[in-house]
C-alpha cells in the first residue's frame, strides 16, 4: 500500500467496500515496465480498469492502449489516446465493433482464424493485421490458451491469405497467460514467433511485429520474480530468435500496470467458528467473488490481506464474501490465517487490487451497489 | 420461450445480448407453486431477480419476500411489500443493515451462529429469528452448504440464547442447495428439522416454523422432476416429521418463480474451427460468464439453446463469450451440438435465463454494457 492511498484510508476513511487506485504508482509502474523492456512499446490492457483518470495518465505518458471492445476504444478516444496508438486486441469482434472502430481511425486488430480475417478484409480494409499464436499458458496463475490463438501451420496460411485480402500482415502475437511466473514461458513463445517469421520470411512476407502479450506478474501473497528479470530474458530471446534485426516489439501489460496501484479497503461483516470445535473461523467480509474479487475462483489470485490488528496472535481462517451464495467463497483452502482478535466491524486492506476488480463486479448481486472507486 | 417473448423478439428485434421475462409467466409459475404446496408461505427470492415489474407483480399476487441486503429490503418496500412480509435471510449481515431494516419495520432475521445472533439480539430486539441448518446438497446442481449454517446440536444451543437475547425463537431453515434435482434431499432435511423441535420443545422451547428454502430446479437442459411431486413429497415429509400440528412452513424460491419466464437474446460474434482438423467449431456469443451467465462456471447448470436453424444437420460446438477472459467459457465439456450452418451475426436465444442472470452480470467488463433488461 503506497503512503498516498494509506494517508486517504486514514483521513477519508470512505464506505466500505472501495477500491482506492494512486495514480502517481501507476505511472511509476508504466516507468518500470519502460526501463525493462525498452525495446518495446506499451500497449494498456484497457479490461484490467479502464477508468478515466488512470487512462487520463497514461496517454500523459505517451502509452498506446490494447483495446477489448469498441467501447473501450471509445473510452480511450475521449481520453485523448490517438486512434494510432489503439490496438483492437480481442480476436473476437462484431462486425459494428469492426467498423465503429475503423471509422474512428483504428488500423491495428488481432485475429486467429480465417473467420475474423475475412470480417476484417471486409470492414477494416487495408488495416494492419496480427495474428494470435496458441501458445503453453502452464506457470500461469490466470491462464487464457483454451479460448484463443491458432497453432503455427495455421498462423502461417492466415497471414499469407491476409496479403491476399488486401491487408497489411504486420505481426504475431501470443498471451502467455496472466499472473504467468515463469519468465521461460515467454522465451518458449517468442521461440516459435521467430521460427513462423523466418517460415514467412521464406514465403516472401517479412513480418514487422511480435506482440508479446500480457501477463508480467505482480506481488500478491507469494514473491514473484521482478520485471527486470522478464525483460532480461525476454530481450535475450529476441536477440537468440530474431538476430540483430529485431521486430517491432509490442507489450500489453494490463495487471503490471495498475494492479499494485490500488487497493480494496473492507469490513468484516461477520466472524465465526459455525458452531465447530474444529476447523477455521470464518470470515465474512462485505466484497466477494461477485463485487469483484472474481480472480479467487478457483483461489486463483491470493490477494495479501493487511487488518489494523496485524501482529497480534493469528489463527487459520476461511473468508467469504457478503452474499448468499454459497460460490461467493474466497479463500478455504490456501492457508490463510487472521488475528484472533479479528471481529464485525473492523477494516481490512487487501492489498494490489487495481486490476481485474471494478470491471468484474456485478452490477447488483444480492442488492449490493458495484463497488467505489477513489483515484488519488 | 413463451408466445409473448416469441412475439417480442420477432416484432421489436431488440438490440443483444438483452433478457426478456414475462411477467404473466411469473405469475403462472408463483401460482403453480402455490397450488403444489399449498400449506406454505412464498417467500420470493429477490436475490434471483429484483425487477421492479416483477416485484409489482409478486406484490399484487400477495407474495412475501426474501431480502439478502437491506438494499433487497428496500426495493420490496419501494414496490409496496409491508415489512411484515419480507425475511431478511441473509445469515451475514452488516450492523448497518440490521439496524436499516429493523426501523423500517421488518422482523423477521435468519442467523446461523452466535455472533449474528448477539447482533440481532442488539439491533433488531424482540424480533422473530430462525436459525439455519447445514443440510446435504447432494443432488443440487449449484450447491450452498459450504458457507452457510450449523450442526442441530449448536442450533439447539442458539435458539436457546436466543430466547435469552429477549428475541423471539421463530423456527429453522436449510437450503438442499439451487436447482436440486432430488425431492429426497427436502425429506431428509425435513426430518432433521424435525428432530430438532422435538428437542427443542423437549427443552420447553416450542418453534413455530420450518423454512423449506429455495432450490426447487427448473427445466435447462435436461429434464427434471415437476413441482406436484416436490410438493408431495415435501408434503409427505412433513406429516411424517411434525404429525398433525404442522409449524407454519416458509419456501423462498427464486429461480422456480422468474428462471422460466426469461429468455437471453444474443449474437454470434464468430464461428471458427480454429485452424484444426478435429475436435468442436468455437462459437463465440456475445454474452458469456462475465455478462450474466455466471452459472455456467464448471458448466453446472446448461442452458437449452435455440437457434433459427434448429432442426438443420448439427455438430459439436464449444460455447464462449465475446470478452478476452479465458475463463470466459460457457460449455466445452457439455457436449452441445449446434446446426453446421450457424454464422456470425446469427441470433441465438437462450432459454429459461429469467433468475441469476440481470444481477451477476458484471458492471463493464471488457467494456461490454450492462446486459438490458425488458420486461413485458
Amino acid at each position: 500500500m503506497t503512503p498516498k492511498i494509506s494517508q486517504f484510508l486514514s483521513q477519508k476513511n470512505p464506505s466500505t467496500p472501495c477500491l482506492v487506485v494512486d495514480i502517481d504508482e501507476v505511472e511509476l509502474r508504466y516507468r518500470a515496465m519502460q526501463a525493462a523492456l525498452p525495446a518495446a512499446r506499451i500497449y494498456y490492457a484497457v479490461k484490467a480498469n479502464p477508468a478515466r483518470p488512470l487512462l487520463d495518465r497514461l496517454v500523459f505518458l505517451g502509452s498506446c492502449f490494447d483495446a477489448a471492445s469498441w467501447e473501450e476504444v471509445d473510452l480511450c478516444l475521449s481520453a485523448g489516446a490517438r486512434p494510432e496508438n489503439i490496438s483492437f486486441g480481442n480476436t473476437v469482434k462484431k462486425v459494428s465493433a469492426i467498423k465503429a472502430a475503423y471509422d474512428a481511425g483504428v488500423r491495428l486488430f488481432v485475429f486467429d482464424c480465417v473467420e475474423e480475417l475475412e470480417k476484417l478484409a471486409r470492414f477494416a480494409p487495408g488495416s494492419r493485421v496480427y495474428c494470435r499464436l496458441l501458445v503453453n499458458n502452464h506457470g500461469a496463475e490466470w491462464p487464457l490458451s483454451r479460448k484463443f490463438g491458432t497453432t503455427p501451420e495455421s498462423a502461417r496460411t492466415l497471414m499469407l491469405r491476409a496479403r491476399e485480402l488486401g491487408l497489411d500482415p504486420y505481426g504475431i502475437s501470443f498471451h502467455v497467460g496472466s499472473q504467468q511466473l515463469s519468465a521461460d514461458a515467454y522465451e518458449v513463445a517468442i521461440a516459435q514467433a521467430g521460427s513462423l517469421l523466418a517460415d514467412l520470411a521464406a514465403d516472401g512476407l517479412r513480418l514487422r511485429m511480435v506482440n508479446l502479450g500480457g501477463g508480467f506478474p505482480i506481488q500478491y501473497r507469494d514473491d514473484v520474480p521482478g520485471i527486470a528479470h522478464f525483460g532480461q530474458v525476454i530481450s535475450r530471446a529476441m536477440k537468440i530468435h530474431f538476430g540483430e534485426t529485431l521486430p517491432e516489439i509490442l507489450v500489453e501489460p494490463g495487471r503490471f500496470i495498475v494492479g499494485s496501484a490500488g487497493v480494496v479497503s473492507t469490513e468484516v461483516v461477520l466472524v465465526s467458528q459455525r458452531g465447530r470445535d474444529e476447523g477455521p473461523r470464518w470470515v465474512y467480509l462485505d466484497i466477494g467473488r461477485f463485487g469483484g474479487l472474481a480472480e479467487t475462483e478457483g483461489e486463483a489470485i491470493r490477494y495479501m490481506i493487511r487488518t489494523a490488528r496485524d501482529g497480534e496472535e493469528v489463527s487459520s481462517v476461511a473468508l467469504a464474501g457478503p452474499t448468499c451464495d454459497g460460490a461467493d467463497i474466497l479463500y478455504e483452502k490456501s492457508c490463510y490465517t487472521l488475528p484472533v482478535t479479528l471481529e464485525a466491524g473492523d477494516r481490512v486492506e487487501i492489498l494490489a487490487t487495481g486490476a481485474y476488480v471494478s470491471t468484474y463486479c456485478s452490477t447488483r448481486f444480492n442488492g449490493f451497489a458495484p463497488l467505489a472507486e477513489h483515484y488519488i
